[in-house]
C-alpha cells in the first residue's frame, strides 16, 4: 500500500495503553476516516503495540504507527511517524532519542515508509508537555518560527500542532496553514464532537481525533461526518 | 546566479575574525575553488562580515554566509548556510537560535537561497565543539545514525563532518559517504596542503580548507589544483 498523507483529512488516534472494545475498535476502523495512528505518551510496549496492531489488521483502513520508545518499534505497520519535538528544552526529543533508534534500526528501515514530524506542543498541562519540557510559552511569531523551520529548514513532510487534551485556538492555527510551503498541517486537541472537528478541519489541512474515541465515542465518530460531506 | 553545490568539489572558508591581505584575498579567489564560504565560531560581527563580503564580491568566485550569529547576517550572498549541530547537547545549537533567526527574518527569506547543513562537530579540542557543548564521544555507528538523520529523516542538502583544526579519520569519512542518498558530504578540518586534500577528496564529496588560508597561504592553494584535474 502505497500512502499519501496529503489526502488525509481526518484521522483517529489510538493508544496502546488505553483499554478499547473489539465492537468500538470495529466502529473507529470502519469510520471512514482516513488512517488510524497508534501511538501515546506513556506506557506503550511492544506488546500493548503488537496487540492492537494485530487488531486494527482486520480491517482495510492505513494503520501508522506513531514512534514513542525505541523498545515499542512494531514492524508491520504502513507507515511510521517519527516526532521530533521543536519546542523541547531537551536535545534528547529532538535529535538524542532518534539516534539511539537509527543506530538500533537505520541499517535496515525502509525510508519509503517513515515520516518525521515536526511537533509543537502547546498545551502546558499535558503529558507530552511535561515529559518532552516543552517551551509552551509561544507568541504566534514563535510558531510561525517553527512552521518554517519545520517546512522550510528541516524540509519535514508533516507540522504539528497539538494541543493534546484541550481545543487550540483556531486564529493560530489558521495562520500557520498559508506559511506551510509542502509540509501538512496537522492539529491535534480537544476535538470532542463535530463542532470541534469542523472547526479544525476549516483551519488545519489534518485533524487527529484521540481521547474523545475513550470519551465518547459516538460523538468521536461523529466527527468523521462531520468533515467529510 | 544559481548555484548548484553537487558541483562543488572545494572551498575556502575565509574567517570574517582573521586579517587575510587583498593579495592573499585575490589568490584565494581566483584559484578555481568552487565557492568561498563566509563563517567562524567567535568574534563573527555584521562589520567585520559584510566587509568581507565587499571585498570578496570584487571576484566571479560563489560567495556563501555560514550563518553563526543573528547579528551578523549580512544580506547580498550568493547562499545562505544555517549550521544544525546535530551532536550538541544544547537545543539551542539545533533548533534554539534558529527559531530565534526565524522570527527575526523568516518571513522576508528566500528560502531558494537559504540551505541548512547537518553538522557533526568531532575534535572536542575546538572551539565550535566547547561552544556547542558537542558530544564529540562518537562511534562510527552513532556518525552513521547522524548522517542518516541529516539525510532522511531531516532531508538536510548538506551533512557536515567538521573535525575542525585536526586532520579527521578517512576510514569514518569514506564509510559515511554511500550512506547519504540525496545529501551532500562536505568534510572540513586539517587540509593543510595537496596531500591531505587528496585524502579528503577521495572520501567526502566536498572539502573544506579554512585556517591553512591563514597558516601557509601557498600550501592552502596547493590544494585547489591537487583535487582538481
Amino acid at each position: 500500500m502505497k500512502l499519501d498523507i496529503r489526502q488525509w483529512k481526518h484521522v483517529f488516534k489510538l493508544d496502546p495503553d488505553k483499554q478499547l472494545s473489539d465492537d468500538a475498535l470495529e466502529a473507529v476502523c470502519t469510520s471512514g476516516t482516513d488512517a488510524v495512528i497508534v501511538g501515546g505518551s506513556s506506557g506503550v510496549t511492544f506488546d500493548n503495540t503488537v496487540d492492537l496492531l494485530a487488531r486494527i489488521r482486520r480491517y482495510e483502513v492505513p494503520c501508522v504507527l506513531e514512534v514513542s520508545s525505541r523498545e515499542a518499534v512494531v514492524p508491520g505497520f504502513d507507515l511510521f511517524f517519527i516526532p521530533i519535538v521543536l519546542n523541547s528544552r531537551q536535545a534528547d526529543w529532538i535529535v538524542g532519542q532518534h539516534r539511539e533508534a537509527l543506530k538500533e534500526y537505520g541499517a535496515v528501515l525502509n525510508w519509503d515508509d517513515i515520516m518525521a514530524e515536526g511537533y509543537v506542543i502547546l498545551n502546558r498541562q499535558s503529558t507530552a508537555a511535561r515529559l518532552t519540557e516543552a517551551d509552551t510559552d509561544l507568541t504566534l511569531k514563535d510558531i510561525e518560527a517553527y512552521a518554517r523551520m519545520a517546512d522550510r529548514m528541516f524540509r519535514l513532510p508533516v507540522f504539528y500542532m497539538e494541543y493534546s487534551g484541550v481545543f487550540g485556538d483556531m486564529d493560530i492555527v489558521s495562520n500557520i496553514r498559508p506559511l506551510l510551503k509542502q509540509a501538512r498541517l496537522f492539529y491535534g486537541g480537544g476535538i470532542t464532537g463535530p463542532d470541534q472537528a469542523r472547526q479544525a478541519a476549516q483551519a488545519a489541512d489534518t485533524i487527529v481525533v484521540g481521547n474523545a474515541v475513550y470519551d465518547d465515542l459516538t460523538q468521536a465518530l461523529a466527527t468523521v461526518k462531520a468533515i467529510k460531506r
